[in-house]
């Protein structure tokens, strides 16, 4: 079983080069927030993940940082955190807020006196703005009523940028497993079986091979719903001469994958054809344009230019990568606007999505940036499947 | 197949209720809130369940709802929602907040001016305040200055106490479905796989039987993290003559179940088993307590009076029960300031959960709430099972 991890150092590193932009931002804290759900800020700096309660870490500019968890999760988040500093807030409660009677809780009042050096502070970031719920912030007004509050995730999520070998590690890993969870689909999916449960054959080949849980939501979609950006699986069952939607990601020590690919049991109708040899000619495309050095908004002008020189414009609703890491998507973007260069060790999902009115189709791998071009972290399911 | 399912017209009632009490507490329209992990409020009216992206219904006291939906989420909000008013919004884009060049999208203010009867409102309650998060907080004071804003969740959450017979036949359908996966992993088990691996085996059951998805994060530990009140399974190996606490839900049509027990492989020690065995008779004697009309703060103090009478009272944390519906923990609570009584078709989760330095272990099964006693929803595994 290889069950690769991020050592214990490296989440000592982070917290440091977290702590030196804190300062140059000129802060003298900033609190970081995770949920069950999206959990990648608070994991990158000490390994824990929320699940039923929320999360945060308090990290002052100098000294050390402390972890915040609900009533129920101090043991769980002393087992498995790399932190010792572990702190109990009502605050990070679940969402159906038990009151507790009986139990102590730490204000931010208390954790801004025990964790700063002058038991003060003027300015704090919140990093993870935007999964930062109300309970969170309305304490933080009253018990800091003098403290200036300002999003601060510029100076945390660059940090998450640039992928460290042992990042790498993990990520080969999940995407290998996801590779292998696609095979399985590819070797048991028949006509009547439902969306749901194709995903089951998924989830079975992820835990069987050491993934900890999926990377995303997983998709299975035939027919119709081929032409959802975002979507859920269903009961509806699989046909034979369709699309079939298949993103499959494995998650291993928090770091998520996913390989996309349609497929059909039997030959598609002619036009659907078309189009997913189109989407995987244009996803080959978009790995030739990616390498050190490039700036992320021409990768995107070049992208749109081709598929328009070749006339499937209308086809397109985006694309053509994302960031991936531990979070499925996380920043950076690659849009039109990004105004960065793409970087050695960036993690990209290659997502390349066409659809009509009444079916679409994607094509999903995962590459690492290099010096004059790219490392597949899949590569096995770029090719059209008719089973 | 068993796809249990709620009808279009049991939706359309919700929404006519709740604008009732919206009216009854003087507010003019209601915002309800959703994660992906925490999706609840919003499935509860319009059957939509968003991923990787937000979601909100805004409700007028008056006139017809919508559905409020991030930039990549129209397609499928429009195939899975009872809603045909759908509107997307940049707040409830995903976490890692994509720019979204070129895209165009309402605020709050086009909301209330296109949705409300007199196109402004002057006081607004939030419901699911404690997963609304700050782009949503701050958009709203920025484009709605003048209008009071409010937390609730009292005018909503107690719809969701009493459940209708279609909600019912979906967690009974649910529970099922959790007892087929508990009895595939007490017949696969064995020492050296990992707590993952045996949550693989759960995980292809649920769907295998027409789950949509596992109705909280699944348990399965061995050893220390038994103590945890909240845990996660780890790559920790399964290991003989040891508590091996195993907490499996199932989710159909959104409606959560969880069956919990601790199992072994071959013989406790006599100190484990005792507080398995005394745990067992503790669950048994919960439900004994349980009936429409009991008071639920009185159900508290008479259980934690037994467990004290026992000489029990060291390893207890919390208990006895909390509600459950579509989240596996919801409200209303069962604790000792509780001052609601039990009422006919509430469900509630019977959460039996003892604890020592070294070791914990929790029964878990469902019932529902009738006149003079209790339906069970799960009964197949309250038994003590070494393996």
């Amino acid at each position: 079983m290889n069950t690769t991890t991020i050592p214990k150092q490296e989440f000592t590193d982070r917290i440091s080069k977290f702590q030196s932009n804190i300062k140059e931002a000129g802060l003298d804290a900033c609190l970081v927030h995770a949920t069950e759900s999206d959990m990648a800020n608070v994991r990158y700096l000490s390994e824990y993940w929320p699940t039923f309660e929320f999360a945060a870490i308090f990290v002052p500019s100098e000294g050390e940082a402390v972890l915040l968890v609900g009533p129920e999760s101090d043991q769980y988040a002393a087992q498995r955190s790399v932190f010792t500093n572990i702190e109990k807030m009502i605050e990070y409660r679940e969402s159906a807020e038990p009151e507790c009677p009986g139990m102590n809780f730490e204000s931010f009042k208390d954790i801004v006196a025990k964790y700063t050096p002058n038991g003060r502070i003027k300015k704090l970031g919140i990093v993870g703005w935007s999964v930062t719920t109300l309970p969170v912030y309305m304490a933080l007004r009253e018990q800091l009523p003098d403290v200036e509050i300002v999003k601060a995730d510029k100076t945390f999520l660059p940090l998450r940028f640039i992928k460290s070998e042992n990042e790498l590690a993990c990520m080969r890993r999940a995407y290998e497993i996801s590779e292998l969870a696609v095979e399985a689909i590819i070797n048991e999916i028949k006509p009547g079986m439902t969306e749901l449960q194709v995903i089951g054959i998924a989830q079975r080949e992820i835990y069987k091979h050491g993934g900890e849980y999926e990377g995303h939501a997983l998709y299975c979609f035939c027919g119709l719903s081929t032409n959802n950006a975002i979507s859920r699986p269903t009961h509806n069952k699989i046909v034979e001469n369709e699309i079939i939607q298949l993103n499959i990601g494995a998650r291993v020590s928090g770091y998520s994958s996913s390989v996309g690919l349609p497929i059909s049991i039997g030959p598609l109708p002619e036009h659907k054809r078309r189009l997913v040899d189109f989407g995987l000619e244009a996803h080959f495309k978009t790995m030739e344009m990616l390498e050190a050095g490039k700036p992320a908004g021409a990768v995107v002008k070049d992208y749109e230019a081709w598929v328009t020189s070749r006339g499937f414009e209308k086809y397109l609703l985006y694309g053509p990568c994302h960031s991936i890491g531990m979070m499925e998507v996380e920043q950076p973007w690659m849009e039109s606007t990004s105004d960065y260069e793409l970087q050695e060790n960036m993690t990209f999902q290659v997502d390349t999505f066409f659809y009509d009115k009444d079916f679409g189709l994607r094509w999903e791998n995962g590459i690492v940036i290099k010096k004059g071009g790219i490392e597949k972290l899949s590569s096995r399911f770029m090719k059209v499947i008719e089973i």
